[in-house]
């Protein structure tokens, strides 16, 4: 069965975004459609262009016999800054404030296409980096995990403040929650992750840091490394902070829990464009 | 600027995509590209066709001012009949057996790929319903939830085991865990579902169906009613099943310990399909 090149174009276009970070041999897609090389290059070459002119992402190829073409996710700085101002709009709706000045973060966590943006804008980070797993903390940073994870096409691991049966043997450690300065533990799963890898950590918000600096004491028992730290949310009192070389979207300058007011600002995001 | 066709089938393709169930006027098309709305019309004419014959999904058509184009996501049976198979060899690896029958699952809930299949095939089945939420409870149904909401373009609640400052004022149910007999508490977030809601209710394993019971209950308290209750795997020992009227998409028929043999066999996904 012979394809045309409009469809090809479209059915080319599902199978790469749906397998980011995947170096996919030209023959593969010769053989899918029953199509010649060339053709299938002419039709990587408008795909290419357009994923690179809307800011969907990018088309590498590698040439030679063990190479193909790979969709690496990248957003712009037109949809980075479009949604990061749309996000500060958002989080600063007076009604977020609950009692100690914390802030409901639900609705915005639930939201599957706000965590594809955040998933999408993080993973562009990290895309052409090595990145062999995503580690985050239950509960709130596993969305975030899973979007980022999804473009660059690793698995998540989450580290779980308590035991269950079906994690297997476990490693745990103690670590100082930053703010509170209480002891407090977490566990992962030791079958989840292997010796060496490379680990990018993630969560919701970062306060003092302590959270995710537990999670570094927990690599360092596993014997891997991190290879990057994102947050979509970091606190501006810098003060205490125990964590640093990380990228954040989002900075939460100040709740003014009488007043009903919140302010937040970009995160170092664009800084790490430069 | 103008847009060739070629250039408009990629980026057309990838928005659809992108914002699934989702209705989109051929204005905007039109708009986007500097294109007549025939020309739009004749794209989504061969968008949709490679659509159906890729097994991608649908796209359906809402004639009229206020009408448009939507993509709903389709699998089709050979893509659910190779995934479940692949999924029941995975499954049965003797190695996943943990003391006292548990099965390790992390690697595959970790696994964003086949989250997503699951998420495809968990939300064909419920795209053309009508669904306003889908509901789990932490922390291994979140993965699923998510990959569901994806498709459906709906939001996520998220049930917990216990509170949290964040989550401002819950409401709170009480609930006999179906296989331990044990009285349990569960709670919600108490802005995070609106009266009236239509839930899809979503969990990764479910045995008795106690925990799946009692995330109907909450509903109750909630005013909200079920739209759908799908798991990814239902344990085979129906005795004492608190739940009917679900999806699965695998069941667990046995798990012997001291053989160290899983028996693992594909859900009702099929019956509901005819």
């Amino acid at each position: 069965m012979k394809f045309r090149r409009s469809e090809r174009l479209v059915d080319m276009t599902n199978y790469l975004l749906e397998n980011p970070s995947q170096l996919v041999p030209l023959t593969f897609f010769a053989e899918r459609y029953g199509s010649a090389k060339s053709s299938i290059s002419e039709d990587l070459t408008i795909i290419k262009e357009t994923f690179e002119q809307r800011g969907i992402g990018l088309l590498t190829t590698v040439p030679g016999a063990a190479g193909g073409v790979k969709y690496i996710v990248k957003s712009n700085l037109e949809e980075a800054h479009s949604f990061i101002n749309e996000m500060c709009d958002i989080m600063t709706e007076p009604n977020r404030i609950l009692p100690g000045g914390y802030l409901y973060m639900n609705d915005i966590l639930g939201n599957p296409q706000v965590m594809k943006k955040v998933g999408r804008l993080i993973a562009s980070i990290y895309a052409e980096k090595q990145i062999d797993v995503i580690m985050t903390v239950a509960t709130k940073g596993i969305p975030i995990a899973y979007a980022i994870a999804d473009y660059l096409n690793v698995p998540v691991v989450i580290v779980r403040p308590d035991n269950k049966v079906t994690e297997g043997p476990t490693v745990s450690i103690n670590y100082i929650s930053g703010s509170s300065k209480r002891i407090q533990t977490m566990l992962l799963s030791k079958r989840s992750l292997e010796v060496g890898s490379k680990v990018l950590v993630v969560d919701d918000f970062m306060k003092a840091g302590g959270t995710i600096n537990g999670m570094k004491s927990l690599l360092d028992e596993f014997n891997a490394t991190v290879a990057g730290i994102a947050v979509l949310i970091e606190s501006s009192d810098r003060e205490e902070r125990l964590v640093d070389n990380y990228v954040s979207l989002l900075k939460l300058a100040e709740v003014d829990e009488r007043e009903k007011q919140i302010q937040v600002t970009k995160g170092n995001y664009f800084d790490l464009l430069k």
